[in-house]
């Protein structure tokens, strides 16, 4: 059997996401920029892609550009803001639990001159909407705030947010990273009333390689890639058609069963959820079942054994799951999620992280909880002795 | 009858390419950064396919960086070295006849501050050496020359502008566009003994939103995309796997019948072009067919005829090339390479680009000129009145 838990670090492309590729490899493999028909009909249907991810997010499709994944979504828009909006200061917003892709690059921008205020978490995994509007002056040019955390699921209440920074200062800019949201948490980026938001394609069903941000319209930002004037300037580079066309696909699948897949994934995490409450001893769950939390993630403390040695027994038997956050997982060292959280260290240490999809089961969480137990049980006796 | 003769725009993916891409979204959908068997047999391919690049390329493995394309390839090769060894000078060298997503980069690096050269061609589409040794000095931080031009076709001696750039100034970086030289002439960056160079998957029937970069051992490079710390820290981004799984299928077809393909495409493009002059008259041929021309490229003035009436027309035949270059065809107004080839207006006018795959016959190509000829005919006459 294998059931894979790790949903929140990649996804299986979905079966209409592969044939959608497979048409732009197979059938319409021109380049959009051509000014002939094979270019024509390319360029049409990511004109209709446009559209579609513009629906999801609820926002018109001149704010989307498309990118090579959540990376490169979250560098453009923040970088790409602050280069173009330098004059407003030299102060930039953020909190401790953002992904490596935005923290990185705060650390980069400390490393030419900008003043950076990393804003705490509380042991839930939620910023200080006090400290945030203490930290906002005339000098800040961007608050960048995850809306769903990768490695927790805690929310942040991004349209308090937005209502602070807007209240305090007006020219400030808002981005949010939307890509562990996207999909799971139902919202319309004009009511969120940010700036910016990145979703990556992989997260959802769709491919990798591919992204797309809201750029809300009005709001300047300087390109990081240079050359043949794609995306109105922005991001140059001939598309990724492929990619566009499987980001397509998958976005379809979401729109048409919104509802029905979320309310799917929040029975499965409580299903989950109630099961290691009842079938396991000693153990912390940092991840909430109610509504602050997203419904796929569970972060899951199994005191006593070491995240990895779990990961790897449960991989013997055919159950994927993460310790910490997939991107990094290969940098040793703590997580600074939980870490941020000032969790326990043997918290810590024994943290795993299970991400569910709709497309598991019910069956597939009682045959991961039954290996849970049965490793966790069977390593804590091991490591005792 | 569709005759598909705009290669160098993009060329349609292979079947071997198309089903590694589904291998890897269907069976090998791992996130290469997971600690667990989903990640880690990703990993292990991409290692595979990053020794293939390698190999074609004629270096180590450690010096390919996989990119999403040719302009994040070449953007991260030029802005990256600059950034990263600006304490040499402000100082810039390039071509006229550049892609844009080197020239849009070094006219952004002047806004920077930074002095460039922009080296002059001839008629022919070649460097002056004579200019290049005398534009280098104590300052000049980076060279950057295409390999191949993509609109004509013109090969710069790249082996002995790396040798003149070494020997005015060691320091000075020299970046090479492969991306219309690779898959169609034979040769090893280390031989050429450049510093960089760039490669673009959807030009050798690999997929779009994929490319590479050869970066020489030792050379220093500051990342544009900041993150995960993937690609020795160069290019942050979960990688985007069914592109790279795509490039090696391309590269492995490439490798195994490098000669007998580019003998096919020289055979071809000598006989379209022999076919052009006999058949056509009052016609300007700009690509030569000796070896100083990528066997691929024909530009052709077919004067008299407007470079967009004519594709227009032979559209309508089914056969697609393109009037100046695909990748910028959309911006209107003159080719920039033709023009800095000091070509006369009606040449310029009137020139359309055929770019030919080893997949072409000799059957499209009668077809072709038949085409070309017939509308030029009757278009000439309509003009005329």
């Amino acid at each position: 059997m294998e059931v894979y838990l790790d949903n929140a670090a990649t996804s299986k492309p979905a079966e209409e996401v592969v044939n959608a590729m497979l048409k732009s490899l197979v059938e319409l493999y021109g380049n959009p920029s051509s000014l002939h028909r094979k270019g024509v009909e390319v360029e049409r249907e990511i004109k209709k892609i446009r559209r579609l991810v513009a629906k999801a997010l609820g926002c018109n499709e001149k704010e989307i550009i498309f990118a090579s994944g959540g990376t490169e979504a979250n560098n453009l828009a923040i970088k790409g803001f602050i280069k173009a909006n330098s004059r407003i200061g030299k102060h930039l917003i953020t909190s401790k639990i953002e992904h490596k892709s935005v923290l990185s690059l705060y650390k980069e921008m400390e490393k030419e001159g900008y003043r950076v205020t990393y804003l705490d978490v509380d042991a839930k995994g939620f910023i200080s909407l006090q400290q945030l509007r203490e930290a906002i002056s005339e000098e800040t040019i961007l608050v960048s705030i995850m809306h769903v955390n990768n490695e927790v699921g805690s929310i942040q209440p991004i349209k308090e947010i937005a209502a602070i920074i807007k209240e305090k200062n007006p020219r400030t800019g808002f981005h949010v990273d939307g890509i562990q949201s996207f999909g799971k948490i139902k919202y319309s980026v004009k009511d969120l009333n940010i700036d910016s938001l990145s979703i990556s394609g992989h997260k959802f069903h769709g491919p990798k390689g591919i992204g797309a941000i809201y750029i809300r319209n009005g709001i300047k930002i300087a390109p990081l890639l240079i050359g043949g004037g794609q995306e109105v300037e922005l991001r140059a580079g001939t598309e990724n058609v492929p990619g566009i066309f499987g980001l397509g696909a998958a976005i379809n699948i979401l729109l048409e069963n919104y509802d029905k897949n979320i309310t799917k994934i929040k029975e499965l995490k409580e299903y989950l959820y109630k099961l290691l409450e009842a079938e396991l001893e000693n153990i912390h769950i940092t991840s909430g079942i109610n509504d602050d939390y997203a419904p796929h993630i569970i972060n899951v403390s199994l005191v006593g054994v070491r995240s990895e040695i779990m990961l790897h027994s449960l991989e013997s038997d055919g159950i994927f799951v993460s310790s910490g956050s997939a991107c990094s997982a290969k940098k040793k060292g703590y997580s600074h999620v939980l870490e941020a959280m000032n969790m326990k260290e043997d918290y810590i240490d024994s943290a795993i992280r299970i991400s569910l999809s709709y497309t598991n089961t019910k069956e597939e969480i009682d045959y991961a909880v039954e290996k849970i137990k049965s490793h966790l049980y069977s390593l804590r006796k091991i490591i005792r002795r």
